[in-house]
């Protein structure tokens, strides 16, 4: 999968003036101006639509904005467009787009732009959504990473993973999608943090193995550090997989300078008691670099990019 | 298809500080500027993906750019997210993204960010394409048409649809799409016209009756006068469709003031000898306000809103 990313990718033309391009949002300087515009999209195909804690309308709302407000960014508006199966129950539709429609009442963030597709009956699972959005910051969080920097979770992770997980096998749960809008948490620390990422497809592993790729770092972390709620814990046994690899759908995970790692933590704590510490990045010079590590009872062991597929139709 | 579109815009709350947002692109004043921020998105569900002319990922591309180019926007970049289905031929999505990466070369407006998905063999048909852009304006084409305005189509009309109808339906014919990035030819016209649209799903039907009731006059055009080259012409008879309700990719109408239309005529024939002035509105102040009449060579009659499914996922 991340081949072919890749691929697509490099057929694609340079991209101009615009910067961080393979980050969550795109991020243009804006003439005249100190400021950057930021410009992401997803798609979403989660399966199934509706699931405990949320809907597929839920997730599409909460990680465009996310995706901006991980950037340092505040998002100006998003776009809304529907692919729809013949026949999909219009209430269904409906509580799906009233879904948006509250959290985008809430948030202040107006849907402003869209569109409404209609293929026939079995050549679309129920219902795909796009949502883009744009945004702008006066200072994208894409401070170099250097050793001894801390590694800050928001939250306990998983739990939109694992939510769906026991949703599509039918085991019992009480574990619900994390999904909310970050913009709140990320607002009251954006002056005390370096980089932050959504936690999204891939879970932990994915997104920390991507920061420590991309700033030629390597990130060392405490399994005994990291907060997994008691549900997820035991979902993760029972189906054999760590918790590392689950999704997140309203999670981030920031870096910061050691000496504000505790003042990151207790600005999150209001939002989340489960915010924490979680490792550190641990330097360049070393072969490791790009790679993480988990200390965990037992020793030291490598935390690897999740390859396969994990759990697909999962956002 | 439109009540829906209704009510899933009814239930979306105020768009703030946006305007235009039932047009092609949504417009925000950049703070502390002169200009605004243009952003619009589209979702591609085309069948066939490949057809006469073009393929699914010309039409993503061009739609998206021409939305924005209809307001007087210049685009800064695009956005990309594709769902495939699982099994998806390598070979035909890497023709898909090369049309995209050929088209973006061209224009100079970079793909700067999107998103991948894949879905299960048989959960979607083939592949999906959204893209969303921005671009920026010092003036939205979006001036009040009055009485004797003159509306100018800028080539033939027709063509994207009847080239995949042909294709579904095996009619051998040398229809090929007009799917274009129109940002030369409205730029050559941009000082001259009040609005511009490009005429897509619905057809110069829908496009005309938007314009009417949007602006609250009555159009009256002159069947005469509208291009149609003569193989959409003969298919058109042949399937008893109208080709006003026929899909264009790559044609668009504007509106002049009287005296302008010559100008405009002659600044768009330079890329496309069809270029016409087709008719003028007539006016408020009658109960026909909103609708759309048309000159035949036996009288006047309506032409109406095309209902109900003309042609789906046409684009």
């Amino acid at each position: 999968m991340q081949d072919l990313i890749q691929q697509i990718r490099n057929l694609l033309p340079k991209t101009g003036e615009w910067s961080n391009t393979g980050d969550d949002s795109a991020a243009l300087k804006i003439e005249g101006k100190s400021g950057k515009l930021c410009f992401t999209s997803d798609s979403y195909v989660v399966t199934p639509l509706f699931f405990p804690g949320g809907n597929i309308g839920k997730i599409a709302f909460c990680g465009t904005v996310n995706d901006l407000a991980v950037m340092g960014a505040k998002p100006l508006g998003i776009s809304l467009s529907l692919i729809i199966e013949e026949g999909f129950p219009k209430k269904d539709l409906f509580l799906i787009v009233k879904t948006i429609a509250d959290l985008s009442e809430k948030t202040g963030i107006p849907v402003v732009t869209g569109d409404t597709k209609v293929m026939e009956k079995g050549n679309i699972d129920g219902l795909a959504i796009n949502t883009a959005g744009v945004g702008v910051t006066d200072r994208i969080l894409d401070e170099a990473l250097k050793e001894g920097d801390r590694i800050i979770v928001s939250g306990s992770i998983g739990k939109h993973g694992a939510a769906l997980l026991a949703a599509r096998f039918g085991i019992k749960s009480d574990i619900l999608t994390d999904s909310r809008p970050l913009l709140k948490e990320i607002e009251s620390v954006r002056g005390w943090i370096l980089q932050a990422k959504d936690v999204t497809r891939g879970g932990l592993a994915a997104v920390l193995n991507e920061v420590a790729e991309k700033n030629g770092v390597r990130i060392v972390v405490d399994e005994e550090r990291i907060p997994v709620d008691a549900g997820t814990s035991a979902l993760s046994r029972m189906l054999g997989i760590e918790p590392y690899v689950l999704a997140c759908e309203g999670t981030f995970v920031c870096f910061s300078r050691r000496e504000h790692s505790e003042r990151v933590v207790a600005a999150l704590r209001k939002f989340n008691s489960e915010a924490a510490v979680i490792g550190e990045v641990a330097g360049k010079g070393d072969q490791s670099v790009g790679r993480v590590f988990m200390k965990t009872r037992i020793g030291t062991r490598v935390l690897p990019n999740p390859s396969g597929r994990i759990v697909p139709r999962i956002c």
